[in-house]
């Protein structure tokens, strides 16, 4: 088995080899730009981690990994012009450094490369791989236009929340994986556990994301602590919090969503959290999540010591503190 | 051989067929939308027709075209974006009626859409037809972002106008011949050559549509007469006309690029366009495009029986006033 960092490693090297057009210079150089932002490249590696696991040829699977990884970074590109984003990756968005316009032809020339990335998988296993590739990309769009309505419905439901991060965030990771075991030759059946292994994994992902941002280590964690709240972002937290607060309090979290005193606002919304137990609640749902990923990834029907990688970086995904 | 309209209605019936997700119902319904918009569904049309030179199946050739229409139909959403359009044939733009956002995102999935389409063509060609699908995708970016660009550029040369428009309008068309020949089984050379018939006829047809612009009849032309000579753009009768300018005569020309009588700007640009012979140079321009398009036609090496049909269609396409 190879390990995660042999692998990173690879990726890495297979994203510098890749060679763009020149002209339109400006239409490739935002290509080059975000692809280089860099990134945990989870996807591409576990998918070549599931290639892995079905003692699959990793090489073979590279057009497939520099596929999801480019098809998400195209995805970058577009979230960040519709939330009018500034920064990714403490650098310039492509929109704010190429205008808006060049970001949109950009991030669609960059789904084409994406294309061409995917069709160089062996021929043998073009087809599914391909119908796992668009099925990715569509849920992917479906969960963001789910995450961009959410912002202006005040009637969420904690199931529509979770199946909005499903498609935006796990749908694909999952893909990620089954194409992993695609090209490995794996059957339909191993495809698809993969995929639930990779799918319930990335919502149990997006959950703790949720509950790191009000309660991670400010000192480790990356982003603003509580931006969440800050935003009045509709997360887990949140929703949970909207479904058990009682008549009396529901008004002080109310009042909190106007509140332009941040600091006591996220004092506020946090205890309201405390005094729900919504951590353990959050905690206790991303582990259901969890349990359904190692689940599905106990069916597989291979040796056990080839799931140790997997199993590892899993389980240090899920143990970061931020 | 199949008659256009009974391609056309076929086209028509293919697409009122197709059935997208209902949810989210936001990010399909401009897809329906802007599909139902109608159009001449010339490059579907033509594709099917190269299918039919090659004696293919056109029912084979069906999800191509579906691929090509679609994709077209997705470039027009985010052309629309770029260009601030509010109209379409017509009709509210999808950015107008559901926010730029939305319209980012529709089209994000319609290209997904397009290339699901293409993933439906036999097996057995399906590497090749990919790999024409996504360099045609590629091209039309390109040109997209050029013509963009050569908004704020003024030492645009004729050549690279040309390679402008190839890219933007004349390789879509050239790929969906090409496709269409790819799904009967023609041979490489074979598949070449009705590209270039068709990009050639594509190079012709914007060259033709510049003239119209200007020249065209008011009465059966469908856009604002004259509309490229109000908006200073740079096509292919104001850029050789700023090749030949004399000094005595250029002020006159440049002085009329910030003039708000837009009736005046019409008649002293014409006068000028007329002083330099333009139109005749345009149309002889044309008339190369056209010959190289007629030459290729003429490699193809099937009955001269097989080909009367598309002759006819590219001559009607060719001979309109408006």
């Amino acid at each position: 088995m190879h390990s995660p960092t042999t692998l990173l490693k690879l990726i890495e090297q297979s994203i510098n080899d890749i060679s763009y057009p020149t002209y339109p210079s400006s239409l490739y150089e935002p290509i080059s730009y975000i692809m280089s932002l860099g990134g945990k490249r989870i996807r591409p590696t576990m998918l070549l981690m599931a290639t892995d696991l079905f003692s699959g040829d990793i090489q073979k699977a590279i057009p497939a990994a520099l596929a999801i990884e480019t098809f998400h970074n195209f995805t970058l590109i577009h979230d960040d012009i519709m939330d009018n984003a500034p920064l990714r990756r403490g650098r310039q968005t492509v929109h704010e450094k190429w205008g808006t316009n060049t970001a949109i032809l950009s991030g669609d020339v960059m789904m084409v490369e994406a294309n061409k990335h995917i069709t160089r998988v062996e021929l043998a296993v073009l087809k599914p791989a391909l119908d796992t590739f668009n099925a990715t990309a569509q849920g992917v769009c479906e969960g963001q236009q789910l995450d961009m309505e959410f912002e202006n419905r005040d009637d969420v439901s904690i199931e529509e929340y979770i199946d909005m991060i499903r498609l935006k965030t796990a749908v694909l990771l999952g893909g990620a994986m089954k194409l992993g075991a695609i090209v490995a030759g794996a059957n339909d059946q191993e495809a698809d556990h993969i995929y639930d292994f990779g799918e319930n994994l990335g919502i149990a992902f997006q959950l703790q994301d949720d509950i790191l941002d009000v309660f991670g280590d400010p000192e480790k964690f990356g982003k603003q602590i509580a931006g969440d709240i800050i935003a009045n972002k509709k997360t887990f937290l949140l929703l949970k919090l909207q479904e058990l607060v009682s008549p009396e309090d529901n008004p002080k979290l109310t009042q909190q969503f106007s509140n332009k005193d941040f600091e006591k606002k996220i004092q506020q919304v946090t205890r309201l959290y405390g005094n729900y137990k919504i951590r353990e609640l959050a905690t206790s749902e991303m582990k259901v999540y969890l349990d359904k990923a190692f689940k599905a990834l106990n069916n597989i029907q291979v040796p056990e010591s080839q799931k140790t990688e997997i199993i590892r970086l899993a389980r240090q995904l899920m143990n970061r503190e931020y």
